[in-house]
């Protein structure tokens, strides 16, 4: 029947003839065409591809698929097809025509089995060779849970593939996984089955048109924006999505995902990326754009549990517990609401806050980004006088309104008293300039107002996008993945928190405000006690303990508030030795557990007193020191990069001299000996940081090996059991002169050497850690309930 | 007459008995006791004084003293006496009874001759003994011009210090000095007659109320402030004194003065300190106070021309015209109003503008310091629901009022949503909250606002502080010649500046707005075509020359401009670099005239790719790295310090091995020729900047000297004819590898070899500097007028 219709509609007078339609046929395949999504957006989104395409020189037909038997199937899609609406931009006439042909070229199919794809392919090969047509291609557009991906994909690749000299094109849906490792699961199942340049993964933000003209507008607008788009100008960056609507009737996939992992995960995070990337040379480069994206990605900090604050709508455990029949006692973590501070590292950003903010159940639907410009001016006249006009005493922005709040359109804005914006006169129109209309704290007509000039659906966008093949709208692998990397460890680290609980709408008053503090965000009222939750005991409700280990004062607590601790006791020990003596010589250790600390350092104590701090290393590996296995370099580029302890303060071990690694005759170790004793005052270390291998080494002194464990108060070269073998270390007598000495133990994996320690003697030989006892200093532990408690 | 006087005096019922007055005589000597400033407050304030200790055990006399004849000076004095107010919160009785008191106890004398003042000491010993009273001290308070400084000083030194045991107190009045050499020169002239103890300088700004609960705010409330008080939460500090008057009747002083000598320099600069010190232990301390507030001054970056911006009312030419009888074509360059950005190093304010504003003829008359903090919050609700109660999401500010604008009395400002202040209930009332008073951009309600509970005059405060020996209210030596070294290069370098032109009043509408601009302020107007001042050429017209000056580009202009020039070209240099190789690198020379280029780059060129840049050594000098003497110490100082270069890419010389300098066998020249080999491609410099010495030396090497003048392009040792004489150094061959050289030279001490170089072919054992010429690189000379022309 199909090729009937189609022989029909491909004669039509206004249409193209088989001369015409020389750019071949296009099969479009929608699975789960009868699903919400179809629904809402994808067959009007496809019509509207037919409308704008139909003279293209392509020939087209719509193939609907499900796993519904034909019948019912065909009659749910049809019921469908038949409200599909006309635009208001678009003749009737032409319109009606139109739809009804796009009507005869949809056909409905149940695809199941291996067998209803191979027809379904056969059904299109027979198609276009009864028509005389050249393939140019087949669309897949998956709108099916994740969980059908593989399957159909395995199909798809195996049975559906269009012959040689055609494309294929698969279009995604997010979900892409709920976690990194998940998400690399996903894609290395889908790279099984598809090429990168086949996959159009959909994130419908990039649709939405204030959002896809964010690279446009910096793009056109480079001669303004060059000057300012940077630190020294731009106070914050907003990234907001805000819903009234709740998640009832959604729990069941809500609960799985929540706020993060469905809204900002993905859509703000694209969104910020726009605002935030290097700019490309060519902005419709996809790979360029994704290239700058991905170097993006790479400037910001590791997401930490004090990046975000999170709540959940009161109403949100009932719904659960009434549409997952949950015990009545269930209690949910699942955040409804976040606010996230963001922060990067490049030369541009660095200190600019990024705050993106997205819930449900809050008192407006409003989407938009918005970059808030740091007043630099000073103005001289008096009050009234000081605001008139373009006054660069006003507030300075440039918002993208992705839609509905007060505006309830897409819309570009910026401040008049910035620059007028260059914009695209055939998309976009200049808005009237009305005083009594209030947005982002300032009447509309103190700004330049830009709104489409043609409004169109995301979904019809980006339908298009994937017919012209512009895949620098669609989310590669590459950049799915280092989204997800970004944003795992926060997911991880706050998947056993309460959220606050807010009662919705403008009830919530202040409740979810939020304020940076000290390199994180915190709720700015304290939690009203008649919303806390019963059950309530969340980890932070551990205190420190406080005991002795080995004869030695104990710090104990979960590993987050341990490195917390140790970090202020580190500052203080460094105010106070100023205090004293005008210098602090600290001596660190290399590894992974520092890590945590020296970011915790560079982040959260501005008032370390750096200036005054020396640092000197506990143990090095032989390796040059900038190879990836240097401490030093963990090191500088954890914490020295990001704070501003003078040139000559900063002591990396000799290991590289005269361009070779640890030989003996350069002198490496008597070198750094003689620093030691020249600037710290008897050689002995303020604060010296130390770590506990499994095996019980510490520094770089193992077991087993004479060297370091006793004599002078010395730098010595080792050797460890594992690679690179070469070290060089601080020796015990030398750590032992130190005034304090901090030992941080973190990890299950450190459980059986600490209890191990609890029980044995002074053993150096075989456990060195056992042979630090400061002479006349203090040692103190700092365990994790881990490593303490298995 | 005056023994009888104070006889009756001291027997009257309510005060002191003989016995009772056993703290001692005082005697305060008024020097131009018939000014306007005595008039106008100084005897008002003397009158204070004896309201508020006639029961303190001390007896007084008050002896006003001028040039005048006795007859006609006592009549002038005693008719302003006869004018002494009552305060309001003194009973009228015992008011009217002390001010007869107080009229009996002053007396005229004519001081004018050293006799004169011999018989003033004789008077006063005479009286005491007569009455049978110890001395406690002398006040003489300096109400004369400055040139009548020294005489005076000489003679109270020689004939009027009073007895030992008794203690002597000089009051002075500002201008101490119009520049740093002429504030040195007084303050030596003066400590030839006065140890500092005895010396009293008033800025009578320490008098205001609101001035000086600066630091004991800031002690009061540190619990609040400690946490908030630094470059994280402080947006901008502003400090502004803002006068409808203008200069009208006092040109004679204020052509030699201008604003910024007026009260920029003095008033509004210790307003600034008392924010931005390090809070001393003991905010009454005077010594902790001045140590903190030196140390502050030392924080401070250096003043350049672009740090301001300066106007002048439209009026002002022709009032010096009439005044000061100029010629009608006179064009006056004092500026009436500045804008001043003032910037601090240190860790707490690193970032954060000072902003300090004064001027005449503007449209209100106020004075206030105002400290404004960042918003750090994200406020979930839109528009009216923000900005209720206390949001954080409103203006955070604390101004300190010290009178007039719209509150029209001394006042402290907190904004409610910071906190409620600690203020000393005796001295301060809380007033009432007005929504409709407007302050700051924000209804008074907003804030809470403190008053004195009694209002008194600043001259009135002084001189109890000058009775109470409070030196802690008065500017020391250190403290004035701290304040001129760091306003004296800005009052330099603005001397021949045109300042912009404004009408006065409201009409300067936006004229007199400014903005920061890469490290300085501008005006944010174009000036205005019909103010210009027709004369008009400033320094800034002449544009760089762009000419040949030994067969290669020569860039010239003043110092200034062509040190600004020569930054940019070397950031478009690395920017270059870095896109074409991913690196650059740059050697730098050592000494004096770098220094500016340093800053320059380390202050406005915020998109330098620094985290990209190799920094090497041209030469240094045989000293340790933290000699002062050392290059890299400067380089480190000016620049390094500033800027994030990566540790990795920081290459001193190593003229420092094995713990001693420069010595051959260590092989250092070796050592840092193999490092330049590994890490610089065809070791050939994306940039090496020189300069010339006056015997046509470059880099280090020395005419007439042998070494790394030919011969393989390595790093070398010389001797240099000035110490310190051990010197490493590039080669001439190494250096004409280089890509790109840029030779710098400044100043008329370099006219002479200029001229000589412009002359001589490539004769480098002569004048080395004529032997760089790279083989395949570019050459640039960048030679300022004053070398260039003479």
């Amino acid at each position: 029947m199909l090729g009937k219709v189609l022989c029909t509609v491909l004669f039509v007078g206004a249409f193209p003839s088989p001369a015409e339609a020389s750019q071949g046929h296009i099969s479009v395949v929608l699975l789960g065409a009868t699903g919400d999504l179809a629904k809402k957006y994808l067959w009007q989104g496809l019509f509207q591809l037919y409308m704008d395409q139909v003279s293209s020189g392509h020939s087209f037909t719509f193939h609907g698929a499900a796993l519904a038997a034909p019948e019912p199937g065909q009659r749910l899609m049809f019921d469908m097809l038949k409200k599909l609406s006309c635009p208001p931009d678009e003749a009737p006439n032409r319109c009606a025509v139109l739809k009804d042909q796009f009507l005869k070229l949809s056909q409905y199919h149940q695809l199941k089995t291996a067998e209803n794809y191979t027809a379904l392919s056969r059904e299109i090969e027979t198609l276009l060779r009864q028509e005389g047509l050249k393939e140019a291609g087949r669309i897949f557009y998956f709108s099916v849970p994740p969980f059908a991906y593989t399957e159909i994909a395995r199909h798809i690749d195996s049975s559906c593939r269009p012959p040689a000299g055609a494309w294929l094109r698969v279009v995604l849906e997010k979900p892409f996984g709920h976690d990194l490792r998940s998400a690399q699961q996903l894609a290395a199942e889908l790279a099984g089955f598809f090429r990168e340049e086949e996959m159009y993964r959909v994130d419908h933000y990039l649709g939405k048109q204030a959002v896809a003209h964010i690279l446009p507008f910096r793009d056109q607008n480079r001669q303004f924006l060059d000057p300012i788009w940077n630190q020294h100008h731009v106070e914050r960056v907003e990234v907001v999505l805000k819903e009234t609507v709740d998640a009832k009737g959604r729990t069941s996939f809500y609960e799985q995902y929540g706020v993060i992992r469905d809204v900002v995960q993905n859509h703000l995070t694209e969104a910020l990326m726009f605002l935030i990337m290097e700019l490309p040379a060519n902005v419709s480069s996809a790979q360029e754009v994704v290239q700058h994206k991905l170097q993006a990605f790479q400037s910001l900090w590791g997401l930490e549990r004090s990046s975000a604050v999170l709540g959940q709508y009161q109403a949100y455990d009932s719904q659960v517990q009434e549409e997952l029949q949950e015990a009545r006692g269930h209690v949910s973590t699942t955040p409804t609401f976040a606010g996230v501070l963001i922060r990067s590292d490049s030369l541009r950003w660095e200190g600019v806050p990024f705050l993106l903010t997205s819930g449900k159940a809050l008192d407006e639907r409003v989407g938009y980004a918005r970059v808030l410009f740091k007043n630099r001016a000073y103005c001289t006249q008096s009050g009234t006088l000081r605001d008139a006009g373009h006054s660069q005493c006003k507030p300075k922005q440039i918002i993208f309104h992705f839609g509905h709040g007060a505006l309830n359109t897409p819309a570009v804005l910026v401040s008049r008293n910035l620059f007028q914006p260059v914009m695209p006169k055939d998309s976009w129109k200049e808005g009237e300039a009305r005083s009594d209309l209030h947005v982002f704290g300032q009447p509309l007509s103190d700004f330049y107002v830009y709104s489409p000039v043609k409004e169109r659906d995301a979904y019809s966008v980006l339908i298009s996008h994937i017919y012209h093949g512009r895949k620098d709208f669609f989310i590669t692998t590459e950049n799915l993945l280092a989204s997800w990397a970004f944003w795992t460890p926060l997911l991880d680290s706050i998947s056993r928190q309460l959220p606050r609980l807010y009662p919705g709408g403008v009830e919530n008053q202040h409740l979810l405000d939020f304020e940076m503090v000290s390199g994180g965000v915190a709720f700015t009222l304290a939690e009203p006690a008649e919303l806390l939750n019963p059950s309530g005991q969340t980890p932070s409700d551990f205190r420190a303990i406080q005991s002795k280990f080995r004869q030695s004062p104990l710090v104990s607590a979960w590993a987050e508030e341990l490195i917390s601790q140790l970090a202020s006791d580190m500052e203080e020990a460094a105010v106070r030795s100023v205090a004293r003596s005008g210098q602090f010589h600290l001596a660190l250790s290399g590894g992974s557990s520092p890590v945590v600390l020296f970011q915790r350092l560079a982040r959260h104590h501005y008032g370390f007193p750096w200036k005054h701090t020396h640092i000197w290393l506990v143990d090095e590996r032989c390796v040059p020191l900038t190879d990836s296995e240097s401490n030093f370099l963990s090191l500088h580029r954890h914490l020295l990069q990001r704070v501003r302890v003078p040139y000559f303060n900063i002591h990396p071990m000799p290991v590289h001299l005269n361009r070779r690694l640890c030989v003996e005759e350069d002198g490496g170790t008597e070198l750094y000996a003689k620093d030691i004793v020249a600037l710290v005052a008897n050689a002995s270390f303020d604060l010296v940081l130390l770590g506990v291998g499994t095996d019980g080494h510490t520094a770089s002194l193992f077991p087993r090996s004479e060297n370091g464990l006793e004599g002078a108060p010395t730098v010595v070269l080792t050797e460890s059991p594992v690679k690179p073998h070469q070290r060089m270390s601080l020796s015990l007598p030398l750590i032992n002169r130190a005034r304090q000495v901090f030992v941080l133990v973190l990890g299950k994996g450190k459980h059986d050497i600490t209890t191990l320690l609890s029980r044995v003697g002074h053993e150096p030989r075989k456990w060195p850690i056992s042979g630090v006892s400061p002479s006349s200093g203090q040692l103190v532990w700092y365990v994790d309930y881990e490593a303490l408690l298995g």
